[in-house]
């Protein structure tokens, strides 16, 4: 606080990575939606062979609709996480740095998912991007409370369930991977149990 | 409020949804533009030949400023909502991410009418993207309304002219695609009527 | 204030649509950049083959620059004209829904002119929506002090100050597309004049 | 304070600059995204074919986590240095306005450095777009120091500590320029050593 270094930082409030982190997530989340891409189909085709043209956009989609639910999982916990953290430091902007960077790649490794789902490479590629994003997200909340980052009025318990309940995405985004491996874009299917994993261990925190 | 699961919650305040509201909404008006896209034309054509190429653009700029206006009334009815909206819960969230996912997809489906308008598929794609849209608004309203997390001081009127206007676009989106199945992409000039519905509920609500 | 109409429309506070204004004006700025393109070369030419290629880029990043500080101008307008409007209300919305509109049409707009800028009808497109930008940004101010919605404590001089300044750029793009019937893309240089133009207006009203 | 033509500025508090500044910060970051793009691969090769053509986008890859990286730093030196610039004037909205024309072409150069990083020409376009945004950046600070636009209370010392580390990007921008004459694209790795220039820096300011 009184030496030259710590003032020079004192411009790092929280209120500056959430305004970056609330842009890069609201143009990552519009963005996916350019993934889906438009069929090049001829203008003279029959109606129900239109229909068979579009019906292969499926898969872009379901990976559009996906990705979008992800990443409105992680967008709620910076949230819950920033609701907690009340300082900054250069170190957890550049967790954050690199977190966005996982972020905003979203897009690219949906349009792979979503072009490509038929290889397993591709499986491997969008379940890495979620893996790193869930795991700065998990570093992300260590860091900060190992500093002292946090509210000061926070309990024990509160730290404890924000930990688990940061370990589900990465945890399921592996699990995606291992299942993968036999059933390809399927295996996504899994994500939708994230929410109802976030919902165990909420009533288990809050019961105990 | 004094349970963990309240607390752990309590991040989940209204501003945090506008934001990400108020960015998806401006993403997605301005990536409307990449809808219209620009014709591959040779640069020796004659003036009259380049104008004539540009023509064929005149749907595109149509439903770009179609989508443009309908985006804008969600936006508005959005931030009518929001100002009777005093709290927020996990499952309110979860609809306004429900809603944003069809929101993002609008540039898509504009996208496909522009391009492909003279297939009846793809006026039901835009219109079944406006309809799930304005249903999930009123959805919204209504489970604010139920749950309580609206102004207390707000009278049964409000209430009920809110639930009328809500109403207007998934409605005007069902027309649409009823006609749409007789004249295609003149369907949309349906749409131009909501503003004067809005008006007329406004009256009738404002006199009694 | 009393009756119901008004409440209805409390929610439309100046500060939600410059939130929406922002929102636009960065992300079209920002699109902007993809007009530029980047041309499909064969990796393996020679250096000045390659810088050959690249030569033809100009005019794309000519008419990137201008938009870009066309738009910036467009934006001070906003902000000057919204620290003086105060309050606002259903009509005053639908004027900035509109000038949005025109606004986000511009990458596409730049994307012909920097395409094909050797044709008159290109130019035209260009000045036109820039003109009718401008005459919603003047319809905006005049329409506010109209119906009352400025600060009260607003002097004559500035409002009329502010009604010449607004007429700046529309008169600049008749100007232009005047002047691009001879010249074409040179024409666009008057756009340089605007920032002199708004001196000479600012120094007559700061001395009289 | 008194004469009209301040009063007429009153709007261009720094608040402003900041929104348009992180919004187009958050997009040019998000937009890199679509400069990696996805290869046109036939879906019926055998996975390691697959896996070969995506080899091919390391590269990209690569600059689009260079390009992040320093976007990122340019944003915490314009965080840095408006939160010691309190007022703003129209001259210094100029100067941001060019940096951001240089910010916004980030994607472009970054697409120009992915695709043809095999010429030295596309190294000299990145080095350059960072160069230019850089000497802004620094100029930004200079202009505000120069006409008294930051806080009275700043000492001495942190406005030269503010110079110096304003001075680490260009330069090392220059440095990168130098060496990709020989190396050419692994030449971007001295952008690595910015962080551990500001590092020393800072402590040096911090122990005098």
């Amino acid at each position: 606080m009184s030496d030259q270094s710590n003032s020079i930082n004192l411009w790092m409030t929280t209120s500056r990575i959430e305004t970056l982190v609330d842009g890069i997530f609201a143009i990552a989340m519009t963005l996916l939606v350019l993934s889906i891409g438009i069929p090049d189909i001829s203008s003279s085709l029959s109606e129900s062979a239109f229909q068979q043209q579009l019906w292969a956009l499926w898969p872009k989609l379901f990976t559009y609709a996906l990705s979008f639910f992800i990443l409105s999982g992680f967008w709620r916990m910076n949230h819950q996480q920033f609701y907690f953290i009340k300082r900054s430091n250069p170190a957890l902007i550049t967790i954050n740095v690199f977190l966005l960077l996982f972020i905003a790649l979203v897009p690219f490794s949906t349009e792979i998912l979503g072009e490509y789902g038929n290889y397993f490479t591709s499986n491997v590629i969008f379940q890495l991007n979620m893996f790193f994003a869930g795991v700065l997200f998990y570093i992300n909340w260590q860091y900060a409370v190992w500093k002292g980052l946090v509210d000061e009025n926070i309990n024990e318990k509160t730290i404890t369930f924000m930990k688990r309940t940061n370990l589900i995405l990465p945890i399921v985004s592996l699990l995606a991977l291992g299942v993968s491996y036999y059933v390809y874009a399927w295996s996504n299917l899994i994500y939708l149990a994230s929410p109802v994993l976030k919902k165990i261990i909420e009533k288990k925190y809050s019961t105990i």
